[in-house]
């Protein structure tokens, strides 16, 4: 009893790569569903509940659960409610650890500090609110990831290439090592950002730990970052709503562990703002699963 | 009356750069204090009140707000208590605009999202929780940063040069635009990622709303920042624990309109861990505020 106890206790707060690989295997789906919850566009009908993103994330996740391996709130939709956002997030992750404890989590929240301030983020998101992962941004470099790749068991997605317009900004600018260039301004490798992050960070202790985010707008991408974190779980925001294509980007991306966490927020769950809404998100989360599963068939 | 009541509500909620301009010069300050507040390091005897971490910053706050013109929470601090954290910095931001609205306020929050995401994280800290700034990330460029430079007379201070080892990794790295490489991989101009990232941001809309993140370590390299932005204003942490040097950052940083914020966070708000905490706080932001006196004396 005591031994099935502490058993239990391990799988709700931790998940191996392995664990997700199996999941995904055995759902035949590699989805993830955004909970981006907007009081604007919800049910009407949910507004009178006392805490209504709650209400919806509950209704979202029982309705999808066996559709989909993971959930990722971004957690700007909860901060923009103040104290009352912290709360649905914090019903939220504790509702999905209990009930579906073979869900993988992701907190959505693009952190990076200096390196005992990360360590606070760290500790907040994959300790306290017990997530399996949190995204971080790469700018402030190793000390400002570190802190989160100590935790063990639980997985650090690092911001490589967004799915945004801006990700041209800065992101695919091309990198050269300082040391490289000659007094005649002539240099051997340059290397666009994205791909200096992925390299970089593949050196950073306990890079195990290391997932990217890599997005689907772009999937002529994937091979040239397959070549790069060949083993690595990418997760793929910009399917649906922003444009991306999945057949393209399991084409490129996938590799011997599947690798690739698809990720759709609006498209799943503002699929109807009616009483139906929990069904109609089944439907359009069915209908990536299939996808997925005719993917994997092949 | 009418005129009166509107006026007081305006002055809380925004500041010009003139605003901070005339506070610095009325001051002989250009400090920025970091409420960076951790239970462990603050005097025991506070853990007995309701709300320690408030009691904490208001102690601090009374003791010391006539020594500096800023104070900047970082949000990792308050988020790592999760929603007592949030409350506790809710009551923070109100008290100061409350009790001091001279003061400019920094929500150190080092965010950026694709987006309608961004404009989540922008009215959580720049409509609701009424704070003057905060701090974001450049790495998903333009799109994620605007909707924060949208709110009138609100400020959005992007990372740049950070004070942290890690800014070594990519922020310093050469950056060459695509185009100007020839089949002889020969180029013309490579500049700094931090570089081009000042360069860039310069061209956003809104973009007079903006100031930077650089770190006080590197006090060198803010001779080629004022190339850049001479008139931006710079929030400077890294002076004190992290070893910058304020002289020869005020040497080459300063501009017409100081332009400096200098932050110190540990080293002022843990000069004590007894009942004299605040009147030792005072002391270490005193000392800190006459040396700026002197520089702007000269």
């Amino acid at each position: 009893m005591y031994f099935c106890l502490t058993f239990t206790i391990i799988l709700e707060q931790h998940m191996t790569t392995q664990e997700l690989v199996a999941q995904i295997k055995k759902k035949k789906s590699f989805l993830c569903i955004g909970l981006d919850v907007d009081l604007t566009k919800i049910p009407q009908h949910l507004l009178q509940k006392k805490d209504p993103i709650f209400a919806f994330n509950k209704a979202i996740i029982d309705a999808t659960h066996h559709l989909c391996v993971a959930y990722k709130p971004n957690t700007a939709f909860y901060e923009a409610y103040g104290i009352k956002g912290w709360k649905s997030l914090e019903k939220t992750i504790k509702y999905i650890n209990k009930k579906y404890p073979e869900i993988f989590t992701i907190a959505d929240a693009k952190r990076g500090d200096i390196g005992n301030t990360s360590t606070m983020y760290a500790k907040a998101f994959l300790e306290d609110l017990a997530f399996d992962s949190v995204t971080v941004a790469p700018y402030m470099g190793k000390d400002s990831v570190e802190p989160f790749l100590a935790f063990q068991d639980k997985h650090t997605i690092m911001l490589a290439l967004t799915s945004n317009q801006g990700a041209f900004d800065f992101q695919t600018k091309n990198v050269v090592e300082s040391n490289k260039i000659d007094k005649n301004n002539k240099i051997d490798t340059p290397k666009e950002l994205y791909k200096q992050v992925l390299e970089t960070s593949k050196s950073w202790k306990n890079s195990q730990n290391l997932m990217y985010v890599v997005g689907a707008t772009k999937a002529e991408y994937f091979k040239e970052i397959r070549k790069i974190v060949p083993d690595s779980f990418l997760l793929v925001p910009g399917v649906g709503a922003q444009g991306g294509n999945l057949q393209d980007v399991c084409k490129f991306g996938m590799n011997k562990n599947i690798g690739l966490l698809i990720n759709s927020s609006r498209g799943i769950i503002y699929a109807s703002d009616k009483k139906d809404f929990a069904d109609k998100s089944a439907v359009k989360a069915l209908e990536l699963q299939q996808q997925m599963q005719d993917i994997l068939n092949q």
